[in-house]
């Protein structure tokens, strides 16, 4: 019998000796990328693994392990979103300092949930979360005892706990004690319809029902329609609704949009609701010389989601919500408000919604001291260098309309369908070509219901022939459909 | 000018590097953690992190980075859950094999949130699912087109993710589109008075309101009195209240009590409830020869939940929702049911709460694999072992008295205090001073308003001897005190 022991699961040596021969192929798939196509995708393999059955028996020795997660994760079910030819949703290539970090302290194990679990740990995420703050110049929490934020597993629970602040604020705190049950007014939350489904998703589980979420229409570029979103506010308080929040969008999904956030804090402020930012993919560029004033407002939001494992290329599992008053966290999140108090050491579990939890901040501040704004900004600027170009090869060449000029590393356009063609079908047809062909991953996106071809650059290591040679497969993916 | 540019920060080659001299550092918490205090507690970094200062403007090298992680985690905040005299609440020294996973899964970035973010990711995560289930005989789900369950980023949020299923099953699906607001019955849920928080903030979180918990008292050994429940649950019935779920405590944290759980799945059938079992700690046990008798019940539970972070012996941030019918998790969460079909590819984000996420599963299905039953087993049984072992001791030693006979490996005791003394007051103090000794981490419990010592064993490496060093050094510290 040579089944491994559970002794052998820990020990490091062996560990250590099993890892070695397979560590350049995995760092291989970081460092040169373009070695894998853009995604892999094999059927029989995803079928293959609901075929129930029990767990092994018995265990396996490591090397036949590693050897199994590589080939079936790279041969047959890779998104390899570090190539410089993924322009689809975010995913980034992640810093290799950041996977330094996540490793570092999973082997060490502390949670920053409570400060008992993990004081270094907690310690150094009140740090980064400050540190994030002030890279998105939102610095309203500046001076308070408690941390300027919560970390976060992403965006979408940053996104729930935001609209539960916003709840509890406005309904009052007691809100947690009866809940929403009763004969009070309906509670309304409005945001753009090119929100993310984490407002809807937020509704749903906050008790507030899909249905009090307002979708506001928006303008050509994506914009929330402020004048509508009044409208309905004051429909609204007429029927004897509550409106409790308003979400502005920094850096809408899909076309990278940005609400007018100052119009939105006044409008906010003048109806009593609480004003978030969903800045997930975008807030990230807020304090930018080159994209600052596209964000004024937004130090004037009570709340900002701001995911790191987007724009600032974390690999995923760390989102953040940024408040201006962090008392509402407390306020919203303690469950046992008679032992905590603020100038107590900061346990993390009574200012979000999640109990413990990985420290997968340390990525970021291990990212963030490597790289400082300097850096970081150097990366985010070649982004916003490769959407301009693109936007450029795109007003330029024959047949190819540009759905707004680029504010973000989002860039969005579609082709001229041959006479007589519908332009939503042949541009479907178009992106269904260039994903057959497998040299780019790109998506499409429907603003104002109609099609365009969407591009995120969001690889920190995408250039400009990059697009240039997407900006050919367009063409020559025209000429084989017929323009 | 030698600051880091940002290509550093993407460059392997000098990130090993860097990295190597730390290593033997890293591993050595984990291979040797004896070498270190249980706890190490600085005040003064944790007070220095909270002055406020901006993000670095420039880089910094990595290896000073990695200097600062080590000294300020090591020497100034380090909880060290890997020292087999660790008896705290649940910090595993984590697997070698789980670390590994964790590592490559952020690396390699895949999320399993989405078939198109990580396509093997995702089907790797399908069958740990199902191993799960399979470990601890939950075999309800098997058949289904969907998967067994979802994993969370922790127990926290997998026991709002059931009572959510709860609220939704009970009240209707069409509560996700209205909210709870409006004239309907107060929907109530029951648990035992040894109930972890999170049901507390899911009742908060949903809408229902933490008044609509019910805390039912418990026995002498701090399992849930049936007929009290049955009491509330009829007088809240009388009072035009809509009772939707009842849960059980298998595994209660403080005690590591069992719920009577045959009994709650029946009362819960009786009245039209959701009947969820959080197994939080302690599910992994319910299949075991020597623990299977007391999870009599288990596999009848409309949900289950499970925490991997726990005794699995993952590093944090693995928690797990396993549900009976698979169905109720798309009715629940699924926010675009347009386009969702359960013949397509599975995208867990739509059958559970969170958005993108890591691919925390991946470091489970190294261990399950690596491990097999067989070897989960024998490290599961150690556990039981050692503590059969302090009961014993504790049983043998003059002036100690056992809360309940362990059936998990949680052990709680009392010592008798002084003639005149009280006996909560003397074994707080003596719960200080074991602690001020600085050789053990241990925590106090309050299980029917009474204080008592509370050991749980739950590092794969804590031997006989361990809890033999430990009941010396009870005895020695009532020496210090008098008795």
């Amino acid at each position: 019998m040579d089944r491994p022991s559970p002794a052998s699961a820990v020990d490091w040596e062996n560990l250590i000796e099993a890892v070695r021969p397979y560590l350049s192929t995995l760092v291989d798939t970081q460092r040169t990328p373009n070695a894998r196509p853009v995604l892999t995708d094999d059927d029989s393999f995803y079928e293959s693994s609901r075929v129930p059955g029990p767990v092994p028996a018995v265990g396996t020795p490591l090397p036949g392990l590693l050897d199994e997660i590589i080939s079936n994760v790279l041969d047959r079910g890779y998104l390899n979103g570090a190539h410089p030819h993924y322009f689809g949703y975010f995913h980034p290539r992640p810093l290799p300092v950041a996977v330094l970090g996540d490793s570092i302290a999973s082997l060490l194990n502390q949670s920053p949930a409570a400060w008992r679990m993990g004081p270094a740990a907690t310690a150094m995420e009140v740090r980064t979360l400050a540190w994030v703050a002030d890279f998105i110049g939102y610095r309203g929490a500046v001076g308070s005892a408690l941390p300027a934020g919560i970390f976060t597993s992403g965006g979408t629970l940053a996104n729930i706990s935001a609209l539960k602040l916003a709840r509890d604020a406005v309904l009052g705190e007691e809100v947690r004690e009866r809940g929403i049950s009763g004969d009070g007014p309906r509670a309304t939350v409005y945001a753009s319809a090119e929100a993310h489904y984490s407002l809807s998703r937020a509704m749903d589980m906050l008790g507030l029902g899909r249905r009090s979420l307002r979708l506001v229409p928006t303008d050509r570029a994506g914009r929330i329609l402020v004048g509508t979103l009044l409208e309905r506010i004051r429909d609204d308080r007429r029927a004897g609704h509550r409106p409790v929040a308003v979400v502005g969008m920094a850096g809408a999904t899909a076309t990278g949009a940005i609400d007018p956030l100052t119009e939105l804090a006044a409008i906010a402020a003048e109806h009593g609701m609480w004003f978030h930012i969903d800045g997930a993919a975008a807030a990230v560029f807020a304090d930018l010389a080159r994209t600052r004033a596209r964000f004024n407002g937004l130090s004037l939001a009570d709340s900002v989601t701001l995911d790191p494992h987007k724009w600032l290329f974390l690999p995923y599992g760390l989102g953040c919500l940024l408040v201006r008053d962090p008392d509402r966290l407390s306020g919203s999140f303690s469950d046992q408000a008679h032992y905590w108090s603020h100038d107590s050491r900061t346990d993390f579990v009574h200012l979000g919604p999640e109990g413990a939890r990985p420290w997968k901040s340390l990525g970021l501040w291990l990212a963030l001291r490597h790289l400082g704004r300097d850096g970081y900004e150097r990366l985010l600027m070649g982004n916003l260098d490769v959407a301009a170009r693109l936007a450029e090869r795109v007003l330029a060449t024959d047949g190819l309309e540009l759905f707004a000029d680029p504010v973000l590393p989002i860039c969005c356009f579609r082709a001229t369908p041959p006479p007589g063609a519908d332009s939503d079908d042949y541009n479907t047809a178009l992106h269904r070509e260039l994903i057959r062909r497998g040299d780019f991953h790109l998506t499409v996106c429907r603003p104002n219901d109609e099609v365009y071809l969407r591009v995120a650059i969001n690889n920190h290591t995408t250039r400009r022939e990059h697009v240039d040679a997407l900006v050919e497969a367009v063409v020559a993916a025209r000429a084989t459909l017929g323009r």
